[in-house]
């Protein structure tokens, strides 16, 4: 109220104050962060009508909250830092599960709520999208589970440094982070040259963790000076923090360790690097990889996002004596941990002592001692005319990936074939491998084609060039409508749909007790009517006779720049196809499609049907399976199907930890 | 931990035992919830394994799970209880939007949760689904604050009676419940006689309250006697609760007292009854309404949700002093509140009171000193060849609509147009007028699809017939795969789309400082494609020349009774076609549509377009936006365009609050 009261008299506005909504999409726009996922609703729209008056940043607007949260996380695995805002209520809780997956997989996303004015929330007044219980607090309190930094902004002074907090936080913890935004709060005016003060990015480390990080610098580099068959394990957050993600491949160029990635660091090193050894997954790892990894006597593992890899279905068999991990904000060497660390700081002061042992003659490692795991050779040899594999698949995209590609691949089936597939180099991986909520990976890839995009409009030559989603049938169906978005934004990603008729990873992995169960089947649906249906203009079935160059400058010829605002506007109504359907189902289908170079030019979207047998899956699932059943058969050796008899009950318990790990 | 050992141990299971899932849903299907909504997922499969096992109930299958708790939601307020199944963490986290509309809307939803094992969560695993830092708790702790009763089952001696008390207070209190399940619960057995034991639904009463009641009645008594022109005021929960609805007919009935609804309450009072005087909705009602109740010196208010009728957006101008809101657990009569009181109890008796009063001459109301205002004759005489507007439509549809239809608007311009639609009787109407989350309507109408095929199962006279929503362009993108599970089941809703290109009740309410914001359109789709895409088998564009008999035979060929399991089975895959396409753009089409008898038959699924002018609403809508224009007009003469002058913050602010409320 005092703060309503107060801006009324509040002194006139000049140039040198600007709004508070303002304030805030400049600051996003000073981090890198320019498009802000959400939906307009009854209390966000204030906010919404200031996003046009900041250079460079837009609005998406999405078909959905839980969409626009997703977006918002593959936004921010690229540029560090995503945005969503949504109004009261009724959006944030759509969204919630998003962010929530944002927590589990440590992404910076900042979650803008509109909010009823201050006014109205201290009166409690009855306003929609509230409980009716005059509690205006219970979402924030929801939201407090699930971020590392949350708050409602009350007092305009505090407003600006309450901003600033959430954007660094979400940066500096990759982590997501709430914002609540009364909409009496948009119009208010600070002053603008709080712009210029930079964000404090760094995280000051006090005298006596200075002392403890030397010891811990001395304990690594005695291990690694003795170590014989040392590797350096990439996981989590190596792609999150750019930092870390420097000092791994300064580290790798140092000592020449064999590296290997976990799926959740799957993307963070060149897979081309002759030092790559594959993923590890424990005891789902490839055999050569499983025993690499585990007879190695000292692991650095780095970006660790999980401290204790104890799951329910597999366990990562290596020592924990063996084991260094660097977390973002600790470290723990053997079983010691060292907590309120700077992983960056410990990293830079390990690589340069490193540097002198080595420029001194003291520390040499032979790497061309032990050979790393080699990717395994293509075994499937199909036929033309065969029904489509996905282990021929995931065999075959190796070859059809490029340099820059963005590769998203959805939990189930995709989430493990993606883990055979070897990426080229600067590619980056998205998979929510912890998470694993259904349908993340389509939002997830609007956030990529933003991502992209508003790399373009820093630097002609970005980054990543191509964005590539793997999603099964089942989980298209949780967040369909967001295609729309990709079509009215005039993205060209390829969307693979891999179409076993519903939830295959299900199938496999729950060990029913009921005679072929319904529930894993979705509704089939006809996806050569998906296109059409959002909007989109399809290119007819003839084979384009583009050669790649003429595709490539059909690619380019994308946006129009606007000299008056600064601004970059993508055509929204395309004037010719700006689609094109696919449907393969045989060997020889698929290859023709990938080998035809106009094929691998994203000039327009690609949905390409991808018909497969319905209990098909990758090697490395399959084989996970067959342990599971095996230990199983090894625990309980009656294994009757009828239930609830004592023997059942104990191989039902027993089986019913077979699904519950990471993947 | 405990319990899993020892389940080991229990005794071998004869057929006096069911497992803990099948108890649950025996428990379900004896208070009348057949249908569990919901996906399968790591962790709820065992539970959904047993629902074939229990006579009558069957699993849904949704496509996400925010739009499987809109249609447990809507399944529940026909049914007075509906149940949502699926699996942590991610499942729960992208349902919780639709159980808080429940909560906030006394819905009694029941939200089973299937959970990791108990070890799992003792040990702290790390497992999928989870925020990977060991804390099981955190998504129930989440549910505790958007449900009345919620509990993790842990003890199997517990757990029945912690299902029964789940139940029970769903359908007690219309209110949402949390279950969690952990998987290894599934398969325990328990005793099946326990089934015998009745649910206690009974809510004592202490002798003190007795007195209080017999206070209670005699002042509403001598309120009534005293009344010159009293009136009955049907709120929200009057539909929620079979007593409650039961008591105010039988009211009306004894006192041929003037009968107003509230938009909550819509559709609990049947409309062509001579003393139904229409929808009071404060500052918003038509001035007939408005006059009417307003000068009213008693008002029973009954069923009411909420207590206080200030909003930031309009205001309910009645006296205080003049009204007696009954609660479900309190009554206030006047400014003072009795809490802790079962409503149903005081309604019966106060029935019984004021009978023997009618009887004994003491109590006689004129019943026809005052007319009821009559719904407006409509006033929109458009051409045949005129382009649609609302307030046509909602007046046409009085003469369309049947008894037994089930009526279902969209938050929008939908749920103000229904408010002057005057129903048949013997007509359900389902609207979230509070929580007002887009695109509910949809799967509320699954939900209420199912309600009517469960009723059909039980009663070959169904009270519901038809099943009809009204939803615009924008919301329908929230949640539009649903339609693929009604034609999945083979449903005949009728689904008008009211299509204007985005959302039209933002662009109305909002003042938005930016000129012609574009964050109000929607991507056009091609609605005609949208019934091929979600696998339906669509009727060619030819007027069909059944005649009204023909149609509805083949309507009722629907369901296929299965003798061996007694089961009902429906049809999956239509041999002809089961949906059909419209699309209107001119008055003519429309009234040409409707008038065709075949149309009238609910024999295939429907989707109607409704080509719609940007800025077309419903008169109540305009009427609405005037007022408050003037209101604005009125306190700050100086409407400048420019934000944030000192006058501009001020009259920023007061429109600020004209968009918040309970629209």
């Amino acid at each position: 109220m005092d703060h309503e009261i107060r801006s009324l008299s509040s002194t006139p506005v000049s140039t040198q104050e600007i709004t508070l909504a303002e304030y805030l999409f400049q600051r996003l726009n000073q981090v890198g962060c320019n498009t802000v996922f959400g939906l307009p609703g009854d209390f966000n729209l204030k906010l919404i009508d200031k996003i046009g008056n900041v250079p460079n940043m837009k609005w998406c607007g999405n078909a959905n909250e839980l969409n626009a949260s997703y977006a918002a996380d593959g936004y921010a695995r690229i540029r560090k830092i995503g945005v969503i805002c949504t109004t009261f209520g009724v959006g944030e809780m759509s969204s919630l599960n998003g962010i929530a997956g944002s927590f589990a997989e440590h992404v910076g996303v900042l979650h803008v709520v509109g909010t009823p004015t201050i006014s109205t929330q201290l009166k409690k007044l009855l306003v929609h999208h509230t409980l009716g219980n005059g509690d205006f607090n219970v979402f924030h309190r929801i939201y407090s589970e699930i971020t590392s930094y949350h708050v409602m902004l009350q007092d305009i002074d505090l407003a600006p440094l309450e901003i600033d907090k959430c954007i660094v936080s979400c940066i500096l913890n990759q982590k997501p982070c709430y914002l609540g935004f009364p909409a009496n709060l948009s119009d208010i005016t600070v002053p603008k040259n709080l712009l210029n003060i930079p964000l404090n990015f760094s995280s000051p480390i006090s005298i006596n963790k200075i002392e403890t990080e030397r010891d811990i610098i001395q304990s690594i580099i005695s291990l690694i000076m003795s170590s014989k068959n040392p590797i350096i394990l990439a996981d989590g957050t190596c792609n999150r923090h750019d930092n870390i993600f420097k000092s791994i491949h300064d580290l790798i160029r140092l000592t020449k360790f064999p590296v290997f990635v976990t799926p959740m660091g799957k993307g963070s090193i060149d897979e081309q690097y002759p030092r790559f050894g594959g993923v590890y997954v424990g005891s789902m790892s490839s055999p050569e990889v499983k025993e690499f990894v585990e007879n190695s006597d000292l692991i650095l593992a780095i970006g660790s996002i999980l401290s204790d890899f104890s799951t329910s279905s597999f366990h990562y068999s290596y020592k924990t004596k063996n084991v260094v991990e660097f977390h973002i904000d600790y470290v723990k060497i053997k079983n010691a941990r060292f907590p309120d660390l700077n992983v960056k700081s410990i990293l830079s002061k390990l690589l340069s002592s490193l540097n002198n042992l080595i420029k001194d003659g003291k520390f040499k490692y032979n790497a061309s001692k032990k050979l790393v795991p080699q990717p395994p050779k293509s075994k499937s040899n199909l036929l033309e005319t065969s029904v489509l594999r996905q282990e021929w698949i995931w065999d075959q995209l190796t070859n059809w990936l490029r340099e820059g590609d963005i590769i998203i691949a959805e939990t189930g089936t995709s989430a493990f074939g993606i883990m055979q597939t070897r990426f080229p180099n600067h590619c980056l991986g998205i998979s929510q491998v912890l998470w694993g909520a259904s349908g993340y990976s389509l939002g997830a890839c609007l956030g990529a084609l933003f991502a992209q995009r508003d790399d373009l409009e820093v630097d002609k030559l970005r980054k990543y060039k191509r964005c590539i989603v793997f999603i099964g049938d089942g989980s298209l169906q949780f967040t369909v409508q967001e295609v729309s978005t990709m079509l009215k934004w005039n993205f060209h990603p390829y969307i693979f749909v891999m179409n076993n008729h519903g939830y295959t990873i299900d199938r496999i992995l729950h060990d029913s007790t009921v005679h072929e169960p319904t529930y894993h089947d979705v509704h089939p649906w006809n996806l050569q009517g998906l296109l059409t249906l959002f909007g989109g203009v399809v290119e007819p079935e003839e084979d384009q006779l583009n050669t790649e160059n003429q595709a490539l400058s059909k690619a380019l010829n994308g946006p129009i720049y606007n000299p008056q605002n600064n601004t970059i506007k993508w055509p929204t109504t395309p004037v010719g196809p700006n689609c094109k359907n696919y449907r393969v189902e045989l060997v020889g289908e698929f290859s023709k499609m990938v080998n035809n170079p106009a094929f691998s030019v994203p000039d327009k979207l690609r949905l390409i049907e991808v018909i497969l047998p319905t209990m098909d899956a990758p090697n490395n699932l399959i084989r996970h399976v067959r342990t599971m059943q095996q230990k199983k058969g090894s625990v309980c050796s009656s294994t009757a199907s009828t239930p609830a008899t004592t023997s059942t009950v104990n191989s039902t318990i027993h089986s019913s930890t077979h699904n519950n790990g990471m993947l």
